[in-house]
């Protein structure tokens, strides 16, 4: 079933309004009395559509929607700019496996180079990406790609975890530190991720996170392109936490 | 460190010819006595390059690479094919992570239509998508993209384990039948994994997988993609064998 993510002030007033007008009316074909889920991001229900335009469609509530979809951890990802449109593919897949905040890095190798005039539009565009992902994995809360942002400008001192990717690990066969703090996760626990763009972590990079108390490990014996790293961490992550033997 | 796959033919005679000359000579601008890894399939060595033209290069072997670097399980992905170059992305992050074989499979809601004419050229450009991961992701074989086949000729007849990603499970909230499965692998099983094309599986064919022997599960409470289930499917069978407390 298709989901929406609206305005509190929306969901008061049992309308959508704004893009998914156009996406209900015009790419679903939706009709009166067609059944969706809305969000206010907070909680979720299932509607009946009653009229339907290309710019505001009314709802009537049917039932709350009850039931947790959010992985039980809070999994900030910060992920070294990478080349090209790769970010906006970690951005969505890692929504779909539960990410709840992403931080685009700037990094001592990352070949991006920031041009603050299109700094809004793109974080516009990561913010669109991410809501779109969250609707289609059925999410209850869409994740937020925060300011792009140099490492030494950011803040780590709220997470209980901070776990450094590193190539080097998988080469020298170090197979324990992900999987060592993984497994021992605890509810509502904050997990800052740290990944590397293409060319890797410069020394300096990794000497300054380990003194902020992150650990370096390796994600299994291959070496991963930046944006699989992503996808394997948060997999392992709701593997480890969410399914049960 | 760069890896190449070359034929047992070249190895014998301590040459690298084909494509990868001219990305040893033109892309990577290697020079003589710059080191690489080769491998043939079975075995990999650490090699000094000697002399370097666009069409040959040749080396001098410098000691075998002992290490296993393949997933401990014989993974095979059989992808309903999906939309556009999907398959693309699947077959090259799949790769990074360490299936053993692709099987790009017609579902009946797959809204691709093979054109027989083209069907030799796509499979070239697969496995050299293939061949190209394997040798960046630094492993010792080069996963097989098979046939583009109907989902009813496949044979799973010689596979121990059987899944089927079904994002039914998923909307009913089913959390144990994947990681049952995967927390009991043995060193050396067969296992299959079939992901539906973006429509999802078919009743017919659920039923049809299911007489087989497959098991329908959840991959955690989220809808994935369908690229982004085999991402999840293969990074949990790592953090389940690969990695250690």
């Amino acid at each position: 079933m298709q989901k929406y993510f609206i305005t509190k002030n929306d969901l008061e007033n049992f309308r959508i309004t704004g893009d998914d007008c156009h996406h209900i009316s015009t790419v679903m074909r939706f009709k009166a009395s067609d059944r969706v889920l809305v969000s206010d991001g907070d909680k979720s229900y299932l509607v009946s559509l009653k009229s339907i335009s290309s710019n505001e469609v009314t709802f009537d509530i049917i039932e709350e929607r009850i039931g947790n979809v959010e992985l039980p951890v809070f999994v900030s990802i910060f992920q070294g700019y990478p080349k090209g449109d790769k970010i906006e593919e970690i951005i969505k897949h890692g929504t779909e496996l539960g990410a709840n905040q992403f931080t685009p890095t700037l990094m001592k190798r990352s070949v991006f180079k920031l041009d603050p005039k299109k700094k809004e539009a793109k974080l516009a565009r990561f913010n669109k990406i991410a809501k779109e992902a969250a609707e289609q994995s059925y999410r209850d809360r869409v994740p937020l790609v925060d300011d792009i942002i140099e490492l030494k400008k950011i803040d780590f001192s709220s997470y209980t975890h901070k776990i450094l990717c590193y190539e080097e690990n998988a080469k020298n066969n170090e197979l324990t530190n992900f999987k060592s703090i993984v497994s021992n996760l605890n509810k509502n626990d904050k997990v800052a991720i740290v990944i590397g763009p293409e060319g890797g972590i410069d020394d300096s990079e990794l000497n300054y996170l380990k003194s902020l108390g992150f650990i370096s490990a390796s994600l299994g014996p291959r070496i991963l392109r930046t944006e699989t790293a992503v996808f394997y961490c948060l997999s392992a992550i709701s593997y480890e936490m969410e399914l049960k033997k």
